[in-house]
């Protein structure tokens, strides 16, 4: 048994109880969705959370009834006079092409239904599935049709199986980076300034800048070189590049920068149109900083690489948190060089992603190589040379890896890594993609041995992906509690006592002096709730003082999850501090 | 004698010159300007700075000659006659209101003029000007009149002044950050991107990165939180700020973000206006973030740190390198306080804001306090007394400041400091400004000690002002000699031959993990081209290995400007790098 047939037949039992509880209502449609189930219903009456725990008792009522589906094959005519009632099915069976109709049957409930379904509710092991949520939807999803009312059940191949299907949402739930980044004060979204466009609050910041500082060592020690680029571009500048055309639904349309505002609003018209666009990637900038001067090969590899914020066009109902944004900086960079640096560069970018994303506690990883895709530029020769590039790099390196088959972008081959988060969960992070428009388009050359103008291949990449995603990952892959070096705050001072608040300060002081992030928390609250406090801001470390601590010179140690582990002196544990944050390592 | 009163008749002068030279000239007018003066010309033919040597000696000659300068007073009817054939001057006297007109007469020259003017040529001493340039300036400075050829001169009281101020110009010119910056490959600006859109190039962003670094520093350490915040707001909340009507001038018109490029390319219509601005500042953003909790007058002063780029609108003719752009990011931040705490904020901004000037080697500085101007928000009791608190901040550190009377922002008085540079140039740079309207607008509040809601204070203020202009002032004010901390270079290791390039390579990795911007030189080159590289890139250290250095464990230091200061040992060499970064001076 497929496991879609179970949750299929479910949603028809589910309609069946709908039925008996609230006659005349009438039925929309009932699909197998991922891990469930849902039916929309147009009700007599509206409902609320708590019937549907009186629709899961029918449910299970019906299906200890041990009721069989049964398929029949009807005329049109025939499936119009049962379901005459029912206006939506007649909707449905008016835009059916085929002469006859499939219908199931299952006790008193009749459905449009191709199937296939179970043969009898006996299937259905008991406290394999449940009802979770009421939505509204509009019929076929369009806002000008009717609103239904959707309930939506999970529904697995047992009780084990949806237990830990639960457990899992709730562990996903606590980790729920939206709930998390307002708790911990690390990021919000604000309707008023814009849906998509996130604001780093001040310890999001800290986090955000310890990471910038990270890649800006890490690159600079590689090699690469930096640049800062505006955040608008003319169109002519776009329409060069190919974006303007190729990439034109992921952006937004151009403003008007030969005027101001008031000119505008008093009616002016420019005299000269400029129109500029919001940039959706760095690209063409680093182009135009290659081609600011002549380009030997000596200079090759060339690599730029900039914390770009980018602006893409989004719908606003696919915005999620800071993983799906309007506006995100991408740790971009590109890769110039020849075709004999082609290889040896990317072995280079996948051992970097790599290392880096250990570097920040993601062990795990799947690889995927994606081709050459329907709508593509550059030659067939080139595609197959690239794409075998890529391959022989990860076969080199030892890399398992799935092939995504037309699943390149349109301008060359690309390897992604998808990271695995502490709960299993995939994400989307490292690209590094070949590109065989820019070279072309923009008319970029080196000069080679011979002294002939060649031109050079290019490689996009973005190892963490974008910094809003990156940090949304992290943040839901350490359940908020960031290893040491990353803890926007890593240590507060609590005095035990208003006399101890002296020696909280002088600690803090010293901590800060060694680099660490430190407060002292002098307020005038209890010990225990500032305990408490900190570990709801999961803070790494607590160090708790009173008159032992003042006249031993030492501190009292809770480690975060760990709790109390003892009275050392600070110089201990400053050493234990600083040599785990060396080594990025949570302590 | 007042200057302008002797460079207004050399602009006669240069008339009459030119009437010698060119009969039939057509005269349109001819003021005295910042060090000289100009006079435009409808010629009967054109003209090249060839032409200027020729024009200059008639000049010379005329003076010579002691030619009074007469002034009369004519009928209206009287004028027009004189200047029948001059349709410029004529058009001049039918705007006139008076029934009289005022002509000046020199020689055979006759102008219609105010004056004053000199008592005779003879007053001009020998050598005090100098005819400069040519340029195209359209009639009355409307683009749709004629094209007149305007001729400038410089004119000072005698030859050392013009001596002095050629000089000066000339400095000038050899600091030109537009210049330098391609020469040092600091920065660019490409028409392809966008005018007024600098890009940080290689050099220029490692500077940056530097600058960015200290301030993190120094802002952190004095309880300054740190903000991210997008580059684009909702036009409501440009609205709430009152940018919308107040700030519009400055402005982009908006961008609609509700659908993509691709539907506007289709014609198709979005379902909502979504209007979005670029942000011309950054303020409404830090608002917002105040207003997302509860703030107790505990929690005050906050102070919100941003490097946020804005984007400004401005005509086209007016961008001038990194000091005039259309994209700019500013060290902002925001101080939200108490009534109370506004003093002592503000003694703190104005220190800090020295202190940091100095540190970037900008020891001398004019300050300039800002009064209410006319259109203006907030009570006048509540600008008295900001103002009284700037004055009193300004008074108590014993600073030097002038008053320009209703030179405030409509929403506050303001400081202003402008710094001197190395030849005595000033630029506008820290600016410290009150601010009535958004506490009020966005109905900012905190909790008093009494439990009630009070409306607190806010302080916006820009240190370094803009990091592009502040960029551009740094390159003019060391001529692109950075000193050491500030160098994108620090140091060249050059081998005298390619049998030393191993040990050039091991001094310079040790230079590097000393955490010193360090290169060697290895190119197939002579020391020799490679030193003078390095004088042209304004290297500050340039150390030269050999095989008495390898022998030695040494290296050979030339010192920028300095040139050979010996041979030392790396480790002395090191020390003596090491401490100068430290002390932020140059070495």
């Amino acid at each position: 048994m497929k496991i879609e047939t179970l949750r299929h037949s479910l949603a028809h039992i589910l309609a069946q109880a709908v039925q008996e509880l609230y006659p005349g209502v009438k039925f929309g449609i009932g699909p197998s969705i991922e891990n469930g189930f849902y039916y929309d219903f147009d009700l007599p009456k509206s409902i609320t959370p708590e019937d549907l725990i009186k629709i899961e008792k029918k449910m299970k009522e019906l299906i200890k009834k041990d009721i069989k589906f049964k398929k029949k094959i009807i005329s049109r005519n025939e499936a119009k006079k049962i379901f005459k009632k029912q206006p939506y099915k007649l909707e449905l069976i008016d835009e059916l092409t085929t002469k006859t109709v499939s219908i199931y049957e299952s006790g008193d409930f009749l459905d449009l239904c191709k199937g296939p379904h179970l043969k009898s509710t006996r299937e259905i092991l008991e406290n394999s599935f449940k009802l979770t949520k009421i939505a509204g939807a509009y019929w076929k999803g369009n806002e000008k049709k009717p609103m239904l009312t959707r309930i939506y059940g999970l529904a697995f191949k047992n009780k084990k199986e949806l237990e830990k299907h639960l457990k899992f949402k709730k562990e996903a739930e606590k980790r729920d980076h939206r709930s998390l980044g307002q708790k911990l004060e690390l990021f919000m979204i604000n309707e008023q300034i814009g849906a998509g466009l996130p604001i780093w609050l001040p310890k999001g910041a800290t986090l955000r800048k310890i990471i910038e500082n990270y890649l800006y060592q890490e690159l600079t020690e590689k090699g690469y070189q930096w640049l800062y680029t505006p955040h608008i571009g003319s169109r002519k500048l776009w329409e060069t590049s190919g974006h303007w055309n190729f990439y034109n639904e992921s952006m937004y349309p151009p403003l008007e920068i030969g005027q101001s505002l008031e000119d505008v609003q008093k009616g002016k018209k420019a005299k000269i149109k400029e129109e500029y666009l919001l940039k959706p990637m760095n690209c063409p900038f680093h182009v135009c900083v290659y081609n600011s001067k002549i380009r030997s090969y000596r200079d090759l590899p060339i690599k730029y690489a900039e914390l770009g914020t980018v602006y893409r066009y989004e719908r606003s109902g696919t915005l999620h948190g800071l993983i799906r944004v309007r506006g995100f900086t991408q740790d971009d960079a590109h890769i110039i060089c020849t075709s004999d640096q082609m290889t040896e560069e990317t072995v280079k970018l996948v051992k970097d992603a790599i290392k880096m994303l250990k570097d920040f506690g993601f062990k795990e990883y799947n690889i995927y190589l994606s081709t050459r895709p329907k709508k593509y530029v550059g030659t067939i020769k080139n595609w197959q040379k690239a794409t075998k590039t890529l391959e022989y790099v990860l076969k080199n390196l030892k890399l398992k890896y799935q092939i995504d088959p037309g699943g390149g972008v349109f301008y060359g081959p690309k390897i992604d890594i998808k990271i695995k988060d502490s709960i299993g969960r995939d994400w989307q992070c490292t690209t590094i993609q070949f590109d065989f428009n820019l070279p072309a388009r923009f008319k970029m050359t080196y000069v080679d041995r011979k002294g002939k103008k060649k031109e050079p291949y290019m490689i996009h990449r973005a190892l963490l992906g974008s910094m809003e995603r990156f940090f949304g990952v992290l943040i839901e892959h350490y359940a908020g509690a960031f290893p040491l070096w990353l803890a926007p705050i890593q240590i507060w001072v609590i005095p035990v006592g208003s006399e101890h608040r002296k020696y909280a300060k002088e600690i803090a002081k010293k901590l800060k002096e060694e680099g660490l992030r430190a407060e002292a928390k002098t307020e005038a609250e209890t010990v225990s709730k500032k305990i408490r406090q900190g570990e709801i801001q999961k803070i790494p470390y607590l160090l708790v003082v009173g008159d032992k601590e003042i006249k031993n010179k030492t501190v009292r140690v809770r480690k975060r999850e760990k709790g109390d582990i003892g009275e050392i002196s600070l110089t201990k544990f400053l050493k234990k501090a600083n040599i785990r944050i060396e080594k990025k390592v949570e302590a």
